[in-house]
């Protein structure tokens, strides 16, 4: 695989750990009509606004901008949000499921140092991680918030860097988010595409190092 | 309106001047199961890579992202692509329409000093601008590729006000994207957001100065 394989593993955290698709799930259940597309434009604004927001230089942490986008994707479809609602929806997010191959690979990577690095904010990753069967799988929950630089900037992955003492090259770095493995194949992590939707490689001339369907297959690096 | 009113009108390209939408329908005759949701994703993927690489400092020029994007939408509908159709598509850019208002309404404007600023690439945005009815209508052609700066970057904006030799509150800036409004709103131009779409307000706390829902309304600021 690599002359000189890897001793830290670090994953993303939502879609890649953790399945979202319960988020869409609830919001079936508040706006029956019209959940798949409100939860739809919600994701699409999450991601685009902290792009737009690392752009602008214009911080703000993940949660603000995930309340801000559902805000955006209920308005868009004339729907109306009361607090209960909001407060509900935003909850999904602490109490996501792992999937369900993720507890029984990260146990038999024992010997190796396991790390998640989100772009949430430990607000929304703490409760999460630490209330999920993964809980002692890391030894680290970092989050860009700590930093104030969303992936996929350059600062973002060489500050986990910084903070897990590790060079890139000694790092695979899993997504399941083909942005996120750009990212981190430009800042010189090798990577693993967890490819669940099964898509075609982001065209940006970044290609990860290995595509797999789901979390089993980086069971070849230990 | 304002108390000094703008004496310089900055206005965006694509979706703003000239329709978009063609670009769609020559998708679908292409792929005529298909064309919707690869025009779709094709047009989302142009955004999400400009933006990709904007924050991973990775810059190429938007005809190559554009190209880029294309590739992927057809691979992830599992379509192919000749050569001849890939040029035949990435060549509707060329050749768009303005919008019907736009050349009567430029032509009300002239006491201004009216300009365009796209991150489209002058391979792009000359052709098209200089074919069209639009042509006599600008003192300047400007592209974010003259600094290698996308939109929403500060320095994408702060570029345009160099070039023309303008304060940003003696600006005012059009756009129908409204992340190109919040860019733009961001640096410190007045902004008209041509809300053709009839969208909510963008989330980013950036709000626009004004909405139309086409270009008719700002003749309110000759």
């Amino acid at each position: 695989m690599t002359q000189q394989p890897p001793h830290t593993f670090i994953f993303d955290v939502y879609g890649t750990l953790f399945d979202v698709d319960s988020v869409a799930d609830k919001c079936n259940k508040y706006f029956p009509e019209k959940g798949e597309k409100i939860s739809k434009t919600w994701r699409e604004k999450q991601l685009e606004y902290a792009n737009l927001r690392q752009i602008m230089g214009n911080y703000e942490d993940f949660y603000s901008i995930t309340k801000d986008a559902l805000h955006f994707a209920v308005k868009k479809y004339a729907e109306e949000l009361n607090e209960e609602v909001e407060k509900e929806l935003l909850e999904n997010y602490l109490y996501l499921s792992p999937y369900p191959e993720a507890k029984a690979v990260l146990n038999q990577l024992g010997d190796k140092n396991l790390a998640v690095f989100s772009n949430g904010s430990h607000d929304m990753l703490d409760p999460l991680i630490k209330e999920s069967i993964l809980a002692d799988s890391f030894s680290k929950i970092i989050s860009a918030d700590e930093v104030q630089q969303f992936k996929p900037a350059l600062d973002a992955y060489a500050y986990v860097s910084k903070i897990l003492e590790v060079k890139p090259k000694d790092v695979l770095f899993m997504s399941s988010n083909g942005w996120d493995i750009s990212g981190a194949k430009n800042y010189g992590f090798q990577t693993a595409w967890i490819n669940r939707q099964n898509l075609p490689t982001e065209e940006l001339k970044l290609e990860p190092d290995i595509i797999y369907k789901d979390l089993t297959g980086i069971l070849e690096w230990k």
